[in-house]
């Protein structure tokens, strides 16, 4: 299988109804991507000092399904509408397992 | 339940052997870390540019099982001896789902 993990650092301007709306869009996308075997995201914590400030892994069986994730059209639409305008970094790994 | 996520980029002048050893000690962490409920980890699989290298997901039940994690005295040792030295850069976040 395939975990896709994506860490967000969000602009200073980032308000809190952008960042739970991104949370709720995306938490939508298994009802949408058939590939997605299991989503789970969230908002930093407040653990440790340095963190980001926003998770999102997801789980597929293999490439293919990332790769229909990464392309689908509704995804596509959160990252351009509102992902990007409030993001200061973004940092990704793919691994299997 | 709390899910710690750890991504690394590591220096160029890391090592395969370097890389593998991390890889296989931390994998050995849920048998000595009560914890933890599920580790998985894994290197990049090179499906998208600008990648870090390596990740590290883990899920515990609460805040107090992550603290156990991160100051477990074998987890210390393997972030000190083996993963500092090749860290470039690091990025976290942990989420409560």
């Amino acid at each position: 299988m395939i975990r896709h993990t994506a860490l967000f650092k969000w602009t200073d301007e980032a308000t809190s109804e952008q960042k739970q709306k991104i949370a709720a869009e995306l938490s939508a996308l298994p009802a949408i991507v058939p590939s997605v075997r299991s989503l789970l995201l969230g908002h930093d914590a407040g653990l440790a000092t340095g963190n980001f400030d926003f998770a999102v892994t997801v789980d597929f069986d293999d490439e293919a399904g990332f790769f229909a994730y990464r392309d689908d059209p509704a995804h596509r639409e959160i990252i351009t509408r509102d992902i990007l305008p409030i993001t200061a970094q973004r940092v990704a790994v793919q691994f299997k397992f």
